[in-house]
């Protein structure tokens, strides 16, 4: 037996991990790195929300409930009814981040050797997480040349099998930017009703969503009211990752109590990030609309650039701040090594996330990487310069 | 198949956690409740760390290293060379609060069926942890009579097998507040030697050891210095529980990177507490002298008045800030609840957390209660008449 758990040995490094410490060396040499590799925003947290932390009226930073403040879920409430979407505070469970919203979806719905489909490419902490709970990723995949469309409903029911359990969608979606129609929202509902199955919703980035096309939450999905679980965070929207703290949002009652038992087992979530969070509900709309008109700027200006690199394919993505490309090239994670640490360009270069981090099958992906839009237009345009130098030299080009 | 999933079906709601929601109603009818229920301090959190709180130097909270920031960890590294324990700044990891470090440890030591021993009574959570993890939690008791000294290592032995892969203490230890010696800790380390296990050490209440028996870590125990996994937190310390930092603390390098799989999983722990923790690590000696002489008060207090009752035994605790007592009742579950519920003197009462509920097998400690003292001595000394009112009358009283 060894050491480590078989489980731990299953969760693989993604290859944009594996280059966080060479991207250490790299500055330390003194090349200036633009960073296009994590959804970690670089506009300012809300005002809102450093005031209420600043002005924060407690000598004891104790323990808050396991379900979270409920002054903030019921706050919440009020956030998801500008949406159309009908929650009460009861429905609404607090959560360290988005990323234990999932894991304990995951913990509370199924048992271990289940099995959850989700389309690809996908956020590969899922996948992680869902090894941590036991749970069996099976993946159908979606494809670049039709811009990441949902892969037709023939290809879920291929897997379905007495251990599915589950679908887990990113609306609009991390890696590819894809927002979901209204027509495959409604593939996706009748084939959770038809086998009665969970319908796992990660929506954070519904604040970035760039199309005129209607965005379809899964809590809109009436008919499957009480097998959805909704996944939420504070972080992208607010710029705040750091304050850990997101939701898990369920209207069947046994379902929450499932939830509760794993919550209740961690006490509670953070309580500083909470207060943040609630404050950072009561923004002006002008933040919202601030946010949008900058990250919208951004997707133009870095589509317009890869797609001018002469073999590049880009899709433009409807939703968030990710943005996958086509590379005319051998080996994405090569590719991506090679940029950080053997090209630069008057000092600089730029890090991107390899592709195939983003499948199961990781000979998937092999020619695609992921941008995230963090960066002002200005240093996406001389990102894109940058790269579209690095593809002139990069040993391992294919045109 | 059920809605929900077998391992949550077999985490119990502790009878503490059922009395939460009566706890609001008592106190919405205007009874006066002492709280002795919980682990939550009543001293202020140190003025160091919400100085530095609210003189927070960001405009983005952003996401942190997923082991936590290094500055913490290298102070962290000083902390414990004050108590003789030799760790670096890499052996330590960052977590959600303490319970995130025992997760943590059980996904990345332990497969699913994997067996742990845990001498009981014990912290209920560690129990839920481990379900969570599908590692099968096996109990050795200990009693009330010897104060809860540790079961004879022919206990242990007994359940040790082919499955048993590690042994938890907690020390001092939450509930029973007894603090293991010097000839018990190489006790645990010979027959952890002898089978090749992991040691688990929870030891987040270090800080309130009342004896002058001395504080054995597992951290010293060099003889398996690989095979210790420390937990540790700086919620009871420093009053700042709702901070949610903890430390998992190995000195085994492919078991570190096995936990770094699950920590990256979630990215990173939250980025203000770490703040507020880093900065209570420079609160004054007298800070740790105060809050000592404090407890040492109070439990002489709690425990001279409880051990005056007619019929209670409670054995004096070496350490933590919980106290143990046998009660000349017929069942603990329902004593606390009636005593919360349907006794009151002069518009108070008091809630203390049933014993049954530390225990695996719920027909033990049933004449056992847990008392947290969290309350200065005044009210302390008013709950202990509370309680003595209380069994005056209490209809399942024994004697």
């Amino acid at each position: 037996m060894g050491k480590v758990s078989a489980r731990s040995e299953q969760i693989l490094v993604s290859p944009i991990q594996k280059l966080i410490p060479l991207a250490e060396e790299v500055r330390a040499r003194g090349t200036k790195i633009y960073h296009l590799n994590i959804g970690q925003p670089d506009l300012p947290t809300p005002e809102e929300g450093l005031d209420k932390l600043i002005h924060i009226d407690a000598n004891i930073l104790g323990y808050g409930p396991g379900e979270g403040y409920k002054s903030l879920r019921e706050k919440l409430v009020k956030y998801y009814k500008g949406f159309n979407i009908d929650f009460s505070a009861e429905d609404i469970i607090v959560t360290a981040g988005g990323s234990e919203a999932v894991f304990f979806a995951f913990l509370a719905s199924m048992n271990p050797g289940d099995e959850i489909i989700m389309p690809e490419p996908t956020y590969a902490n899922y996948v992680g997480l869902a090894i941590a709970a036991g749970v069996v990723v099976r993946p159908v995949i979606s494809h670049i040349e039709d811009g990441y469309k949902l892969p037709p409903v023939s290809e879920f029911e291929k897997l379905i099998n007495n251990k599915t359990r589950g679908i887990l969608i990113c609306n609009p979606n991390n890696p590819t930017g894809y927002l979901y129609t209204r027509e495959e929202m409604e593939q996706i509902c009748s084939l959770v009703k038809k086998h009665d199955l969970y319908l796992f919703s990660d929506e954070v980035y519904r604040e970035f969503i760039y199309s005129d096309g209607e965005y379809v939450s899964a809590g809109h999905l009436t008919e499957i009211a009480d097998k959805v679980i909704l996944i939420d965070s504070f972080s992208k929207r607010y710029s705040e990752c750091g304050i850990r703290v997101g939701t898990l949002i369920s209207r069947d009652k046994d379902l929450r109590e499932a939830v509760m038992k794993f919550s209740s087992a961690r006490i509670c979530p953070p309580m500083l990030g909470q207060i943040i969070a609630e404050a950072s509900l009561d923004v002006p709309e002008s933040f919202y609309k601030n946010t949008y008109e900058e990250y919208l700027r951004r997707r133009d200006c870095l589509l317009e650039g890869l797609n001018s690199i002469p073999g590049v394919f880009a899709p433009v993505p409807n939703g968030t701040f990710y943005a996958m490309a086509r590379f005319p090239i051998d080996d994405c994670d090569r590719f991506c090594e090679w940029c950080l640490n053997e090209f630069e360009d008057n000092g600089e270069t730029v890090m991107i996330a390899p592709g195939s981090g983003f499948y199961s099958d990781t000979t998937l992906g092999r020619d695609e990487v992921r941008f995230a839009f963090v960066l002002n237009c200005e240093d996406l345009k001389r990102s894109v310069e940058i790269l579209r130098k690095a593809l002139e030299c990069y040993p391992g080009k294919t045109i």
